[in-house]
């Protein structure tokens, strides 16, 4: 019965579909029918129609929000609208073609599709009339993702594509986000298999150059070491944008001529609009090698009711075809490259990559490079524990009820969004893409604590059944809030600490957490004490812990732990070791020789302080300031200054409108950050670690660690609340000033994975004009940026991406934070002004901790660079267990549980080739 | 090969349609079929979704704008995209429903399409899922047009649906007009074969009255005559509008809650949607009768991408039908009607009308009543030439190659519009409306001129081949231009008149022509000379013709005709006469008794002026104002008074901003318009006709005209341009105070066919609360208003529609002018401020002459009430014609090109029948 009813609509609609598709106007007022067959015709302007749209995976909305077109009094976007209209229009005409980018919400439509629609979509996708290209999950941005997580997105989104419809796409496709990167060009074009790449952002400047030169298109090596073996060919749309040419957007309400072809209505104009076609395509033509044209037929969340496009479309090419000037076809990107490749054309080169990018004088897109450091920190960091909580995954196996990293998986993957990493979404949308991650790493989480549990209870081969142990983990550390490892310790309790190691080499390190009694030993895997320090938390650290614990956790924590406990532990490749800390009551005694050290703040007044027990040694005046770095390993002595400096953003007036905001650098001058004076300076002495701390202001802090065995110093910022009561915004740097002869040149990473050379005030495409002297020579950093001269090597590496520059000659500049009050005109629609709340009360969000590193020599280049990057990237995994825990009679150690534990061990199979 | 390529589209296109249809969200985020097949549900409460459409044939855009979406900058609106659509969306489930009603625009899209189109809407209309209701070209105003041109549309529409799709309207849907006609409601609604009628726009106290008594829906008697034999279920929308409950908007970008049915993204929203449908469902409830409610699920122009809303309706009807409390189903108004006529329920009774409108305190739309006077002359002026036009095109035969009347019968019936006629669209708007008239009428006029030949050369049997008469006609009369009147008369050049009289009956009338010599005559059928008067123009006439033939026609006559030349016609039922007009050299004689009567200006100094030859004689005071009326024949003497008002126009504030616009009279005191002193008035005697010259101040004055013949005056208005200088919109008001008691009754038409008593500031529904004492009593006129008591009957009949009153015992008052500076605030976003422009000057528009009739008694009431209503409508039709007309010695007159020519006859066959 159901099929019978069925049919008949079939009947119906077949005829619908075949007919609503090419049915209209006339030159007698009737039915006429348009011809879209159109090929290439060789000798002719080729004219590529592709019709596409571009649906950001959030940015003034959220993802969800725009598939399912919710929240439309921000703006009208539903792509649910985009999918099923283009769907129905392509089955109205087997010439028509649309290509789809964005799998987060392709993957979200599929989802709700019946199998009849899914076989339907399978033959378009077939038949090439629809065509996936870039198929990540997003349209990742270029300048604030690490390249792991670019590659981890592109993978999530092309795995699905060849799960469901056997293909792979063929063309990177990043045509919104603000200049482009040589790993871009090379590892997730070339590498990924692309066999071109398109995009629309590239400096003003450049453009206009490339224009004039006809190199608008060109191939691009990426990569210096790889050369032409890795190479892409590559275009930037000639109008800085993605749109159609000016009057031929046809979207619902759009406002462009429509071609009228009805004689029996007023404004017939057929003629005129093949005129305006052909005028638009021969001025496209004139700045173009080849006599192939792309048109990019849509913009952002267009074909909300695809026929208006293809309705027009399906005129312009039948007249414009039966005119005859020019040549008419819906097409691809890859038919468009197809082209390309068949003419046989020589291409000019491009090497390095398209940053900084400026749409126009005075608007450098070097602000998002910094914008939203906090939630850049939380991308990164949840990056390297997803890593790790995958491979966790893979050596339990994977269970499809959960608990798994996929959450996490697909957070990260939409995060890295050029309006998601980048802090250009609107802040209810940040929210969403950090709640998106929170629920995604509460679940990972739990898939760890119960991974860790089998690891130490030995029952890994056993599917991890009946496990006992619980352990938690400390996503709040970085505001020193860290419940198990805060909790009182009885006599028989002990603090389990459990370390996992990702990486595959075995890694010694120091760890760091609060501990509510200055009463405690340490001890290793064997039961034996080992060497640790303990030292009171200071008090700024304690007022952000408890503010940002109420906000963020919901919890007032009434007793705030005192102390910070740090010992060094040391993990096997891919690999644990746990660790206990018990109380010492102030009667029992240590025993062994290995005691903790108490240490405590002191305020040193000699001419100079030199903090630092190892070889790295650092140098600070009696302005509490730092003079000099010595690295007595390698005979470094180094004058290095540091300093902060306070961007007064630019407002915007009247007649030069361009404000600072979330994408664009703007400065207006500087503000004196009190840094002039003498800096209050404190020290923390110890065997394991140094620190200084130093106020430079009320919201410019920092605490410098300097360990004993380590041949870099790491550095907190805690900068905020950035006060704008004088209602301008601000943007703070920290600079890094050493006594080198750069002559402008220094070098930052690309997605931290190679290093580019910068030269100041430089362009190598172009002769560059210099408008904006700061904010046209900052570059994105994610792993670290460098100098080097004769003497001296100086590097900085950063936890999170952020904005850096080189403004001077031996001095090296990094964005921390930006606290801005206008918007820059780019759509957002709001100012970047975080402010965090907590019912009554309410501030302008703090930054930091941070976890920088300064290093001199380079700790990043040679040998060393792959694992210090990794280091970077993939922190220690610790996580703790309040146990009752016994010695047996052979002196062993077990749980209460009874169960056996492993306290050590790797965690793979004992395999060699696990480590690379 | 051509039907196997079709045959795979199908299959793919109607797995397409299907699915598509009811594919959406599901409970694990999969697909879910949603079921929307439930009917009508006893014992609950049934919510009708009608699914509709309003599409405005011409308002803020053009119709033509309108259906391709063309100048959306204006209003984003595209009809073509609404039809398209909604027909994919019916295919894709059988059990959505639509209705359409504006056929300007469904004639439009059909035209376009395929017959495979044409076949699946057949489909569609037969299953009853498409449905026509109303099905006039357009949703005509109610207050503005003549109940012919209701007519006239309505059957329009209806001949094509019947024609194409063998169906005939059941609803009268007049969902969006400032108020309803009892004209409507009986002879539109009743009469028409409707089973009921909806509308929206009823007195907000009315509503409030008829919400609180569940009378909303009521059995209407339009008709005091016909009474329950013409009565019609009605029903006024319970909001005052004809749109969705607050919350159910879902056209593209609209920003309503959308229902969210999957699970795996976030705000999932099932039942809280389900509860806001019941809890609007219940509240409706509660204000109507029976257990069916109707939802008019849409508004202006929606269903650009029908999807959008079924999309949304498919799921509110599967939810709330499985929540249970209320049953939700596609329904259209007729199943409504069915469902109210099953009820078996009673319903109160309503007569008369609903006029006027206030949608709220202040705010009376009975501006719109006036609003564009010139416009509405022009409408009207058609409307009776296009019904000749059709009789002599029936005489002849129609061609479908042309020159036929249907361009114009089509521009008549778009310009009924509820924001056409009624002067509430923008200036381009009306403009359009005008031109497509002014075409229309060309090709008419073509017609006329041939039928009028082949008629005087008496060729109609002979298919009307080889006529060589060519007539011209004169629309520019009004301005006293006349191209065939004015040429120069040689010797034994003769200009040709020929009158046709398009009723059934003989009419004798004074025909009155611009000439340029003051020495001619005029001679009948016969050749025998017949009584004529001549007089020279006024110099305000001069200038107004040199303006607007200049602004109109392009041209710049350089001679002016000097004088106006009248004499009588006589013409037969359905028939015509011919007079020839000679020059008379200053040296020749006239010969017969019955000489031309040069007439002159008097200025006449007596205490008392009379004036008038025959029965009606008009007695003006010293001052120059009109002071009594006296009708021999009837022996009436009644004391009269004319003035003129200007109201100033509510400028609206910022407390208080409804101002006085297009829509909405608010009148805000008035000014003084120079009438306490003495008028200039001057008098032009003779035999045929006197006229009366009163200049009442630089921009009003009049010439009153009594014809020795007739029993009424007749009054041309000259208005304008109506200063603003001083930033205040004016309205201008003549009144006419009679010694009469009437006892705040008087009596105005509907829609030129039947008269309605009106009650000074009561309403006999509802008690009412009286805030606007002169915009509220004013009622829209089309044939004219009247007054009587126990002495005297006073009637004024106008030559358009009008806005009228009698706010005082004993005097009526119309509208004659309105010219303003602010907008209404009901959509238009244009203040009616009309101004006339020829390159390098602009003036605001004058009105006139316009063509008033003032009668006592009565000439509109009783046995002759038709005939005088239709000699309003249907004007005599002249044509002119300069030819060498020469004696056979027969004495006979014969044209010059030899053929034998009737010089007067019925046009039709020679049957009595034709006389009504």
């Amino acid at each position: 019965m159901m099929l019978r009813r069925g049919s008949l609509v079939m009947e119906v609609a077949m005829l619908v579909a075949l007919a609503l598709a090419s049915a209209l106007g006339s030159a007698e007022g009737a039915y006429i029918a348009y011809n879209t067959s159109q090929g290439i015709v060789e000798g002719k302007i080729n004219v590529h129609l592709v019709a596409h749209t571009h649906d950001d995976v959030g940015w003034l909305k959220t993802v969800d929000q725009y598939y399912v077109g919710s929240n439309n009094s921000i703006q009208g976007a539903c792509v649910q609208n985009v999918l099923d209209s283009v769907i129905s229009a392509l089955l109205a005409d087997k010439n028509r073609k649309f290509i789809y980018v964005e799998q987060a919400f392709f993957q979200r439509w599929w989802r709700n599709q019946s199998p009849m629609v899914h076989k339907i979509v399978k033959e378009l996708v077939d038949s090439g009339q629809l065509e996936f290209i870039n198929g990540g999950m997003c349209m990742h941005d270029e300048a604030a993702p690490h390249y792991i997580d670019m590659i981890e997105q592109t993978t999530l989104g092309h795995r699905f594509i060849k799960e469901e419809f056997g293909k792979t796409p063929r063309i990177g496709w990043q045509i919104d986000p603000f200049g482009h990167s040589a790993v871009q060009a090379y590892l997730l074009g070339a590498e990924v298999g692309f066999d071109s790449f398109f995009f629309a952002r590239i400096d003003y400047q450049d453009r206009q150059k490339r224009k004039d030169e006809k190199n608008l298109e060109f191939v691009w090596q990426g990569s210096r070491t790889l050369g032409s073996s890795s190479q892409i060919f590559a275009g930037a749309f000639p109008n800085g944008n993605y749109e159609p040419p000016r009057g031929f957007y046809f979207e619902v309400n759009d406002d462009s001529p429509l071609v009228q072809d009805d004689v029996l209505l007023y404004d017939y104009n057929v003629q005129e609009r093949v005129d305006d076609f052909v005028s638009a395509a021969i001025s496209q033509a004139n700045v173009t090698r080849t006599n192939h044209i792309m048109w990019t037929m849509g913009t952002d969340f267009k074909y909300q009711y695809a026929r208006t496009w293809f309705r027009q479309m399906d005129k312009l090419i039948h007249y414009v075809n039966k005119d005859g000037r020019v040549n008419a076809l819906y097409s691809t990107p890859s038919i468009y490259t197809d082209a390309k490749h068949a003419a046989n054309e020589s291409w000019p080169l491009k090497t390095d990559d398209f940053f900084p990018y400026a749409d126009r004088a005075n608007a450098y897109w070097t602000g998002y490079f910094t914008s939203r450091p906090a939630f850049k920190r939380y991308v990164r960091t949840l990056s390297g524990y997803y890593l790790a909580a995958r491979q966790l995954e893979f050596l339990k196996g994977r269970s499809d009820s959960g608990p798994n990293a996929d959450a996490l998986a697909d957070a990260l993957a939409i995060a890295q969004h050029h309006d998601g990493v980048t802090g250009t979404e609107k802040q209810h949308v940040a929210d969403d893409y950090a709640k998106r991650l929170a629920i995604g790493y509460t679940e990972a989480e739990q898939l760890v604590s119960e991974v860790l549990a089998c690891l130490t209870e030995g029952k890994l081969n056993a599917s991890c059944r009946n496990v006992s142990t619980k352990f938690e983990q400390c996503p709040l550390l970085n505001i020193s809030y860290c419940p198990p490892s805060e909790a009182n310790l009885h006599l028989n309790k002990r603090l389990v600490l459990v370390v996992y190691n990702s990486l595959g080499w075995k890694r010694v390190d120091i760890v760091q957490i609060p501990v509510s009694s200055n009463s405690v030993v340490v001890r290793d895997s064997d039961g034996k004490e080992i060497e640790s320090q303990i030292w009171p938390l200071s008090s700024p650290s304690i007022r952000i812990r408890n503010f940002y614990a109420r906000a963020h956790a919901g919890v007032s924590p009434s007793n705030a732990p005192r102390f910070w406990l740090a010992f060094t532990v040391t993990v096997p490749p891919l690999g644990f070791n746990t660790y206990t800390v018990e109380a010492v009551g102030s009667q029992s005694k240590h025993e062994g020789g290995m005691s903790t050290f108490s240490s405590v703040f002191v305020q040193e007044d000699a001419e100079t302080i030199e903090v630092g027990q190892g070889n790295l040694r650092f140098i600070y005046s009696a302005d509490g300031k730092l003079s000099r770095i010595l690295n007595k390993k390698n005979t470094v002595d180094m004058l290095v200054q540091q300093s902060y400096t306070v961007y007064r953003s630019y407002n915007g007036s009247e007649s030069d409108p361009q404000a600072s905001g979330a994408y664009i650098f703007r400065p207006n001058g500087t503000i004196p950050t009190g840094t002039a004076g003498r800096i209050q300076l404190t020290v923390v002495r110890g065997p394991i670690v140094e620190e200084v701390h130093q106020e430079f202001n009320t919201w410019i802090s920092q605490i410098t660690r300097i360990y004993k065995e380590k041949e870099h110093a790491e550095v907190e910022f805690i900068i905020g609340p950035v006060p704008v009561d004088d209602q301008v915004g601000k943007e703070v740097a920290t600079q890094l000033t050493a006594s080198m002869i750069t002559n402008k040149t220094f070098y930052t990473d690309s997605n931290g994975r190679d290093f580019i050379k910068r030269i100041r005030d430089y362009r190598a495409d172009w002769d560059l004009e210099v408008n904006q002297p700061i904010a046209g020579n900052y570059y994105p950093i994610n792993l670290g940026m460098y100098m080097v001269d004769r003497n001296f090597e100086f590097s900085v590496l950063v936890d999170r991406a952020v904005g850096g520059a080189s403004v001077a000659d031996g001095r090296m500049e990094l964005m921390l934070h930006r606290r801005l009050l206008h918007d820059d005109s780019r759509g957002v629609a709001e100012s970047l002004n975080e402010v965090i709340c907590f019912p009554g009360e309410c501030e302008g969000l703090t930054v930091g901790p941070t976890n920088t590193r300064y290093a001199t020599p380079l700790i990043t280049l040679g040998q060393s660079s792959k694992s210090t990057a990794e280091d970077m990237q993939q922190l220690l995994m610790t996580a703790f267990s309040k146990m009752t825990i016994k010695q047996n009679e052979q002196g062993e150690w077990f749980l209460d549980s009874g169960a056996a534990t492993h306290v050590t061990g790797n965690a793979g199979p004992p395999n060699e080739e696990n480590v690379c």
